[in-house]
């Protein structure tokens, strides 16, 4: 034991002088390539309109940035102007990502038998919004559309759930490769990122110039759409499933929080019953690099969490930062205090992959690195006995 | 000095040991949630046709590995069979891109002056190839498509071009954010992952049936598209430009060659004068995890692609596997051997995050880190010196 507590405290004393030297450590053989820091967008919320408290709080005014001309004019069409109301070629779009769904994105799953009409499909949409004021919405107000997207669809695996994290989760979920998130389904991928609602006056039915989401009187209009897609989507999903928490997040929120769709609409709607049944539950709780930790598995918000689940008989299981999502997390932060080390400890391996076995000095830094592991079991050993 | 050769030769005496544990280490805290490892698609190449060298060598057969019926019945229609013809709904799939590319993925690029009418860009390239037969068309066919969706663009800053690298290079350009790549660019946004073809017989004047691109007599006819897009593209790069290569090809594929994209139509077409021309070619060069170093900047291909682009007056840097792109390769692959690393040293940062300062066992680990890469630079500087 002795030689490995002397090189503990050799370390101790070298660590002083060898942390100013880290924090100022410019790349050694410095290649005249600047290269961008790769980013995923910041997005950590999905354009779904918050939920908010059904009591009536006063609300935000909307932002003006962007051109709100109540002059009825379509900004589609003639002179473009940069609106916030819905999205120019809402159909055109719609119809198209349909089409890519069943006959680019998953032409395996496209048989004769599932293949849905995407032109019936648009319609069935439309016909729910179009020349209906906003505020009316209800969830039932898409229900035929769900139906009808979701025909032939009677169980979902490896089901995806995120709450503040969404473009970690969509990185890793891999377009449903790996995971099917709701927005890898027919009827959400339809809409993710449109904006749209319905207008009685509007010669097209919709409103062009605005979408304010946001009614006084009926709380229900604004989650009409992604509220029933949550529901739909947690009542389609079996077996093991995972979510995926903001153990980081700002402004006194928590990594669950009641008035997410989360809470509200997806965890009170898994199947208790059945065959096809949800049998466990698994919380991934990230902490993105140079933010603080303000919640971790087992405590706080996520302790209650636990509680709901496991009350409501799932299994449960909690995983603070999965080494799968670190890595996206410091793909996209290269400058992170926390990612340096790994930044350089990969250069190094792939520095012994390109001048490898026949240059010794090389060699025998990844002998170090090696044993850099070997004391680091050492220690951990020590202490669990 | 001493010290430090006494620790390197105490290193070689536990590696022996060492490297077996680390061999076969499990997860320490072994935490019941089983996560699939992320994966990009396993594209190096996007799905144009390949470019063939002009002698007639004999076609590879197209496999009927898919339903291949010559009896010209629209598979699209009515009971949907998958055929390696026309994408179905390639019409509406392509106008819903149009749109989506101006009203949502850069909404801010898209003012009154420069806005596209998506039907007529559709109409535009239907007219070149509807009712045409495949093996009639040449490399002006597309031009007024070309034309139309590049008008009023007029140099486009940080070019990515790639060559064997498909996923990688846009998993790290960003869809346009970081770097723009010929996907980024309407035209080939429209079409990009669709196939299509003419057949003047087909009542619909396209063959859903079957596209070979194997035409016999004329080469061109294959590089119609993708050909003319990647000149076109090449024409428009100003400034420093990129091109990330792949330099683990297998079957004794070179990393730069000729019969590429980019060397036939994206090399040559670079602009050499003006205040728009090309000044500086960064080849970016990958070495995937657990795959071999087939070829190094400076080394085979890549001196041919050197001299080739100083020959043409432009200043040229070469990079292997910049740390960006190897985390980008690594979060894709976390399973290889030269990935466990960085792996095993983000999972100690973030404990130290979680568990932090408290936790004086993850503080002294975090300094055995810091430690280890004192000693690199010691060893560093002694090579050095
Ligand atoms: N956009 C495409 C494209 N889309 C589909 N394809 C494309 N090839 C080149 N390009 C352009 O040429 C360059 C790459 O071509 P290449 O060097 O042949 O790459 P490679 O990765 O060697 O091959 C690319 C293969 O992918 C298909 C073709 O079938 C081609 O056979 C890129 O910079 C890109 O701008």
């Amino acid at each position: 034991m002795y030689p490995y507590v002397l090189l503990v405290l050799f370390v101790l004393l070298l660590a002083e002088i060898s942390i100013k030297n880290l924090a100022t450590a410019k790349e050694q053989n410095s290649n005249d390539i600047h290269l961008e820091a790769p980013h995923l967008s910041d997005r950590t919320e999905s354009n779904r309109p918050p939920i908010k408290p059904s009591t009536n709080v006063p609300q935000k005014k909307i932002k003006q940035k962007i051109s709100n001309t109540k002059n009825k004019i379509n900004p589609c069409k003639g002179t473009y102007v940069r609106t916030n109301g819905t999205t120019c070629g809402l159909k055109e779009i719609m119809i198209g990502r349909c089409y890519e769904y069943q006959f680019v994105k998953y032409p395996s799953a496209t048989n004769q038998h599932n293949i849905k009409n995407c032109t019936a499909l648009y319609e069935t949409f439309e016909s729910a919004v179009r020349y209906k004021s906003h505020c009316n919405m209800n969830m039932s107000t898409y229900k035929d559309y769900f139906d009808l997207a979701l025909a032939g669809v009677h169980v979902i695996n490896r089901a995806m759930f995120w709450s503040g994290t969404y473009a970690v989760t969509h990185a890793y979920s891999g377009s449903g490769l790996n995971y099917i998130t709701l927005e890898d389904t027919l009827a959400a991928a339809m809409v993710n990122g449109l904006v749209w609602c319905g207008n009685e006056n509007h010669t097209e039915g919709f409103d062009f110039n605005s979408c304010p989401n946001n009614c006084k009187d009926n709380r229900w209009a604004d989650l009409a759409f992604w509220g029933l897609a949550s529901k739909t989507f947690a009542q389609l999903a079996a077996g093991e499933i995972f979510v995926i928490l903001n153990g980081s997040q700002l402004h006194g929120r928590s990594a669950f929080r009641n008035n997410s769709y989360f809470s509200d609409f997806e965890l009170p709607n898994f199947r208790r019953h059945g065959e096809y049944r949800v049998t466990k539950i698994n919380a991934l709780v990230l902490h993105s690099p140079d933010e603080k930790v303000m919640e971790r598995c087992g405590e706080k918000s996520l302790r209650l969490l636990e509680d709901l689940i496991t009350n409501n008989g799932f299994e449960y299981a909690c995983k603070d930062d999965p080494e799968e999502l670190i890595l996206i997390m410091c793909g996209n932060q290269w400058e992170a205090r926390e990612c340096q080390i790994a930044r350089r400890v990969l250069r190094q391996a792939w520095d012994t992959k390109l001048y490898g076995t026949s240059n010794s000095n090389q060699k025998s830094l990844s002998l170090l690195m090696i044993f850099y592991f070997f004391l680091i079991k050492i220690v951990v050993f020590n202490n669990k006995v």
